[in-house]
């Protein structure tokens, strides 16, 4: 297989797709001497209007979202932006809902909330709104579940919501892939179909930009954004303001637009060959989604620890991220595991795919 | 008065000392592709390496502290840092110390962590290690309190660590102005003096670069450090990386040194210029610090809310940081105030501190 790697993992971009040159161009006008005294301040009061206003404009109303300032706050990516509702939402002893298999970041914040976990198992729709016990805050990723890819249809996406409005709970939308809909056009986001101000949606620009990029935001009720600006000021004030005056510019510019449309493209032939690679080797996927997204939710043979094939295979440099972590630990299958195809070229995923087979399923039966 | 601001106050960062053009250019070269890969990725379980490197082999070095890799986590700036430290260590119940009057960030996190919060009055040494009450956790910022700007003696600091190993206590040191030492060479900070791992030090790039920037730094034993590193990473993952390199070039061309330079020059000049305009204007001086710093510690007459005079002044563009905020709420006093320079250039100086006495002290009584 030579010296390759091959990453079949989330949290790296990929060079041959980012805009390098308008990214610094973006970067240089921000390190201007005119943005200088708005960018090197402490301001947790507000943040960037050049970024808030790109956001309520033109970011938000592709998802359906229709939002004022005092609406959403900038955080520091998706994982902050999470971890801050959570914050703000949670107490220990209250309840809330995870999706099962599901993110497991999410699942963390609220174990060291000291919230009930009650894990709900998702479908091929994702969450099943008639399936929820009694709850305080529901986590969904209705456009992209994590990690099965399922697209929440629009008329559970009514039914949950009505489900929240009934029963008076509050619903996390993490929207981390909305931009990723290449195969479909995405549906409206929950937010955009609440009228209550029951839906916090959390939505990233690291995911579509670069991950190490941090940046991301929240769009909830006023009231919860005061709070939730508040503990922002007080855990790390806020993003630094030349990244936000950075990502400003480049979605103002047009730039970001064009990267999404390089990204969903490329992603598309990527898929395609990762389904080729994926038959050809006869594994099985357990979840693809319909819409697009960036992996593959796979299952093993019966018996297979995906953990220890994961190790196995990270010698033949062959990243592939096992799925124990995304369930519930009382309920966890050892046999599932993720490929995702944002950080590897197509011209490598079907070596890497016969290295899996090869170093992994020699021995245990064929499955599919 | 015209239509100038006069900004008494912290929060800005100085456009006429700031190296613009070298600044850009680290930026520029840690946008580069070369750079890319191991910016743009999601990486929480180390930090950059070149920075970490310029942080022990120079920045540290210079307070004394001698550390390791596994002692140091890169942070969003100080608030992030104490944050953190804060997190980590106290849990409700716990007792906590604080200094009066004293960083109040510091002590709005230990409200959120349900700590028992101990105020100890400072004197002219800062906090007296005499006067302490069975702690957990003592706060001190040993270099310049916050806000008297008092710097412990070296004899104090001593009698501190060793209180903390007598009786156990660990000490979060927050080194928020550690650069800033232009009358007299900086003591060694109480970190250094640590032989049994109490102290865990908080340092920031934000105060010495630019408040916007957002970057911090803590050190301490490497399980501390270990556990401050998995709570980052599950409220925030890790500081943008592009920040990180940035600053790490800014500091191995020595840029930042240079910078530091500039600011110890001019801080000088208008601390020369505040206390003579001080003077002139007959406002008393409550602490001024003997090593240099950033801002007087003012108290104005008896009988004078400094919380109203900072709203009248600001119709007037004069821009203070009223005291109570720095006081415990059980013996708050209403007539301090802080005159901060690291924002306001020379020249407004002697005319925004005559604004302070003519729109302010019309009716009440001299003194001083």
């Amino acid at each position: 297989m030579g010296a390759f790697c091959y990453p079949f993992i989330y949290g790296q971009a990929d060079p041959t797709l980012f805009d390098h040159q308008n990214w610094r161009q973006c970067a240089l006008r921000a390190l201007g001497k005119r943005d200088f005294p708005a960018l090197t301040s402490d301001y947790y009061e507000r943040d960037d209007p050049l970024l808030i206003e790109q956001i309520l404009r033109t970011i938000l109303p592709r998802r359906g979202i229709a939002a004022r300032e005092g609406e959403v706050l900038l955080t520091l990516g998706a994982q902050n932006a999470l971890w801050i509702a959570g914050s703000v939402l949670l107490g220990p002893g209250q309840r809330a809902v995870v999706e099962n298999p599901g993110y497991p970041g999410w699942r963390a914040i609220l174990e060291t909330s000291g919230a009930r976990v009650l894990p709900v198992d998702v479908d091929a729709e994702g969450l099943p709104p008639e399936r929820l016990p009694p709850a305080d805050v529901v986590f969904a990723t209705a456009s992209h579940q994590c990690p099965t890819n399922a697209t929440m249809p629009v008329e559970r996406r009514v039914a949950l919501l009505q489900a929240a409005e009934r029963e008076g709970f509050v619903i996390v939308e993490d929207d981390y892939e909305f931009e990723m809909s290449f195969l479909k056009p995405a549906a409206p986001a929950l937010k955009s179909l609440d009228r209550e101000g029951r839906v916090i949606y959390a939505g990233s620009f690291s995911k579509s930009i670069f991950p190490g990029l941090r940046l991301g935001y929240l769009v909830g009720p006023p009231s919860f954004i005061a709070e939730a600006r508040a503990l922002r000021a007080m855990v790390l004030r806020h993003p630094p303001g030349h990244l936000q005056r950075t990502v400003a510019y480049f979605l103002a510019l047009g730039h970001y637009d064009a990267l999404i449309n390089r990204m969903r493209l490329a992603f598309r032939r990527r898929r395609q060959v990762m389904v080729e690679a994926i038959a050809a080797e006869g594994l099985e996927i357990a979840g693809q989604g319909g819409v697009g997204g960036s992996s593959f939710w796979m299952r093993a043979a019966e018996g297979v620890d995906t953990e220890a094939l994961a190790l196995t295979l990270r010698e033949k440099s062959v990243l592939i991220e096992p799925g124990r972590a995304f369930f519930d630990p009382s309920s966890a299958v050892p046999n599932h595991y993720r490929l995702a195809y944002s950080s590897i070229s197509p011209s490598r995923i079907p070596e890497g795919s016969r290295g899996s087979r090869r170093y992994t399923w020699r021995g245990t039966r064929r499955f599919r």
